[in-house]
């Protein structure tokens, strides 16, 4: 899993049906725990909010750990961190 | 998943038969959500056009989640996305 | 998989359910197995301390082999390493 | 999926039985489509030649688009790309 | 799949059980098959010894591919490569 930041949201109107109802988060990567991107989507099921320091998961444990095997996705939040750890 | 841009696409007339009638499209992946590669090529159920910011999820959702799980695809658009958000 | 040295840990109060009861360490990944982050977050069933040596899984291997495959989990620790290595 | 260039291939006489009569092709990856590796291995079931650019998927679609899902295979060739484009 | 040579083994007393009975190789990665990281760990069915040419599989491919699909293991030798190829 990786730290990093809630700085935003996408939106997409037109999408595959099984992202319906979701919500996608941009999440800033925090600098020691990136592979190379700076920024990565995750959608949210948490209820984190922009500013808030949150622990994402990739890969096929986003999908089938947010209860959602067939959905399209590859990134989740799934918690949100108490302190901030020198994210800043 | 990662945010890009439709550049193009990719013809491939001998191919895997569990691809036929798949289109190829390169996605220029975001700046700030590059792993390290500048373009991908991602299959299209959405009806992306040249020009569109697109959302792109990677591995096991790719193929699971656009409802072909016998498929050689490891990557697929699975959003048209309403605002550029400083893709350009 | 690649070795590490635990070196802390995060504390996630509001998290997925599947998550519960679980430990995130925080592992710094040994120089020369990078592949490009500097740290990753990976849970603890086996009961590594703060500055012990560890092997780390990723992908479906870390839920699945760790006896959970529902829960949103991308890394795990699954040894502790008898010597160091030059980890240091 | 990324694109690349069939450069040569590797003989394994000693292997794992799930990959007896698979061939090995080196693949080049674009430029542009690197993720980090200037060259890839990919197993090949279309007949790609030496010097033919090709279309390559990673991960567990490489096994299970292939008709090989117990195989150890995480890379494979699945379409001879008609056009080069700009891979020279 | 990567190439890479087989350069130490890793030692590890306390570990999840569904890992007894494997060894644990480093493996360097050659130079042009690397995605970041210079070395990994791989399990090895096929008896590789220190200074041997192999080939490496990652990801869910490791451990279904090597007949242990509960266990965490994510990169496998699968092969000895017969001729070294560059890799010097």
């Amino acid at each position: 899993m990786l730290m990093g930041k809630v700085v935003g949201s996408v939106v997409s109107t037109r999408k595959n049906e099984n992202l319906v109802g979701n919500k996608f988060m941009i999440v800033e990567v925090a600098d020691h725990m990136r592979q190379g991107a700076k920024q990565i989507i995750a959608i949210d099921k948490i209820g984190a909010g922009i500013g808030e320091y949150v622990l994402v998961v990739q890969g096929s444990a986003a999908r089938i750990g947010s209860g959602m095997p067939e959905a399209p996705i590859d990134a989740a939040i799934v918690g949100i961190i108490d302190e901030g750890l020198g994210l800043e």
